[in-house]
């Protein structure tokens, strides 16, 4: 994106370029500079859907959530969306009754400038927890944010909610329904203190096709499984991940007819298609994973079971010494069979292979007698490293994203606060 | 110990003194540089019982098991030791035929130095993974280390298993049984890939009392949970994790009755004493923790169960957030929060109090009024910082220990194998 200026050192993992990311009818955004924490960037975005939006969302499983997930939780139900609010810089979480009070204020100014239900309005913040938000720094911002809010600012909206991103993040596919062509938009952030599930971040998908609230839900459910709850950069789950999807229907000028199932054959490449836009937007938020260097991408095949075989995956994923010899470079397949052995599932030694890209390292309980150190090495320099286990023992499978664990992310994270 | 000379940098948290270890009757130790990695150094240690001594372990959960962990497995039913071989360097883990053909060939050679059956010896080996062990190094100096053993050796062995640590670890308590003084030494080895359960690590101690291999069992059983399976370095777990309890009965020489079960009130002192030892072991590994410059002490109480609040104590001691927060010396209890909401354990978050040392800086689910950043910060300076989480809900509870994760972590492991 041509006037885009990234600032400080962006991953080296990032894309090497940005889509353009084309408007959606029936969704406009704005963004503000309100100073809740960050100087001389935008920290508030707004999102307003011209007619009520169907919506789905999917939310951290954190016991200790935020107030504004507990605020989207309540409002699901009511199935219809005309605002989303999301400020970076402060999360509102564990804020207690100040904190309720800064998700009722927020609502309440967004539904008077949006002229609409409190229970309408989503809401999502991002950053340091347990300090009280105060609110009225962008309340007082919202009405003029939704006069000026415009169609083509995705990727505006994706800068105003960065944290610790080096890079925003935005991703698009188009799909048909019924004929009909639709667009899909999504933004997300996240880089740290991110796991499933969810993978701590926010992100905010919106289509123009005309989706039902249940099947809409039922579309993002199923997807989250194999994208961001299969990624993790430190096995952290934050307080408000948060993950919507808006359908705002305005594909219905075109002739498309209502979806009102999720199992509705018509969905088919929408389906796909998002599933893209999730993959696409969670393997971004890894590739931006704090102080990361390399992508591991790890597969793990003949588990007991799917459900084995990604707890397995994210056993190696998760593990500090698996993630630091990524960093090294260091083909250490040693550390793979560790992190095999310690997930608790099922495994037989004796019958482990182990692969780095091409190169089979390990095989029948030990290493592997053809397996050359030169050849191993060379897939670790790579920036995106292929991590196969197959455990020999049944047919479930299962494939999880994570980054290497370097000097930096102690860096960023030994004085985040101060 | 003033013959004692440390090489490299010592972790910041070790002793600042070593205690002078008693010899102990009945076992004799001698250590060899048998070269199997490492240069100028011991790397294999021989302990001898000079009569058959009762024996109890606990090993690794991995499911991924060394080879010497199979083999003492195998053995501990036999129920009595009269030498143990371990070298450091080379785990004999992953290593297939290769590696039970090396326990069977350092088992074959121990036995005959010291004449007795193969189910008398046992192994451990610690060290890199995959790489085959070239046993034929080691069981050739059996013979002579088997002549030379001598009783006051404790610190020497220490020294020979060490692999990352940089301090030996050595323990030592006295108790009476019925009267009758006994001893309990012990040694251990860990810094890296250290999680329950077990903790990653070697340890043997050993007792001149008189139990019954049946009741020693039983004691280290029950001594390892709040001890060696309450520590974490890194949340890995090795396939080498091995713990044994050895009793040399020279005690019946001074009239020590046999004990023959764990629940003999007779045991009450010895039990305390032991584990007492277990606790300062397992301690010092933490503070070997690689890379640690602080030790976290994290007391979780008002949980449903103490389960529970083990488990919600283990997610705080392994969120590498909340450890690199402690390497800032952050008072960051944002992310204590984080980490109690992910361990998927109870939790309401209006119940929260949370406390760095004697300083309440959370309480009734948010940020407590009171708190001064000052004061918090000051107890994050010390060496020693203790953590405590009130869940508010029950009356479970636990403490776990843990070290902070810094760069010098990601440095030591990045390029361990090279």
């Amino acid at each position: 994106m041509a006037g885009f200026i990234m600032s400080g050192s962006v991953s080296p993992l990032a894309p090497k370029s940005f889509v353009p990311m084309p408007s959606l009818r029936g969704v406009r955004m704005a963004t503000a500079s309100a100073g809740i924490k960050y100087k001389n960037r935008t920290d508030v975005l707004m999102m307003v859907f011209d007619k009520p939006a169907s919506v789905a969302g999917v939310f951290t499983r954190s016991k200790c959530p935020s107030a504004p997930v507990d605020f989207c939780r309540a409002n699901l139900p009511h199935g219809t969306a005309r605002a989303v609010v999301v400020n970076s810089g402060n999360a509102n979480a564990f804020t207690g009754m100040k904190g309720r009070q800064a998700t009722a204020l927020t609502a309440k100014s967004a539904a008077a400038a949006v002229g609409c239900g409190e229970n309408e309005i989503y809401l999502a913040s991002t950053g340091v927890i347990g300090e009280p938000l105060d609110a009225t720094k962008f309340s007082g911002v919202l009405d003029r944010m939704q006069a000026e809010a415009t169609g083509d600012f995705w990727f505006e909206a994706a800068k105003a909610i960065m944290t610790t991103d080096t890079y925003p993040k935005v991703s698009t596919r188009s799909a048909e329904i019924g004929g009909v062509a639709v667009t899909i938009n999504g933004i997300a952030k996240g880089a740290g203190m991110i796991a499933p599930d969810m993978a701590t971040m926010l992100s905010f998908v919106v289509t123009d096709a005309d989706i039902a609230s249940e099947a809409l839900q039922a579309l993002l459910s199923d997807g989250v499984g194999p994208t961001f709850n299969s990624m993790t950069v430190d096995s952290d789950t934050s307080t408000s991940d948060t993950l919507m999807l808006f359908a705002t229907g305005a594909a219905a000028e075109d002739g498309q007819a209502r979806i009102e199932r999720a199992d509705d054959p018509r969905l088919a490449a929408f389906r796909a298609a998002l599933n893209e836009v999730l993959k696409d937007l969670s393997l971004q938020v890894v590739r931006d994973g704090e102080g990361a260097t390399k992508m591991l991408e790890i597969t793990v095949t003949g588990a007991e079971s799917d459900a084995a075989a990604k707890r397995i995956a994210l056993s190696i994923a998760n593990s500090p010494l698996v993630k630091t010899a990524a960093a090294g470079e260091d083909a250490n397949w040693g550390r793979i069979v560790m992190a095999v052995g310690k997930s608790g599932e099922m495994a037989d030694r004796d019958r482990l292979a182990i692969w780095f890209g091409d190169i089979r390292v390990a095989v029948n309980g030990e290493r592997d007698p053809d397996y050359s150190e030169a050849a191993a090495s060379n897939v670790m320099k790579a920036q995106d490293i292929p991590v196969k286990v197959d455990i020999g023992l049944g047919s479930g499978s299962a494939t999880v994203w994570t980054c290497d664990l370097t000097k930096e992310y102690v860096a960023i994270n030994g004085d985040y606060r101060s």
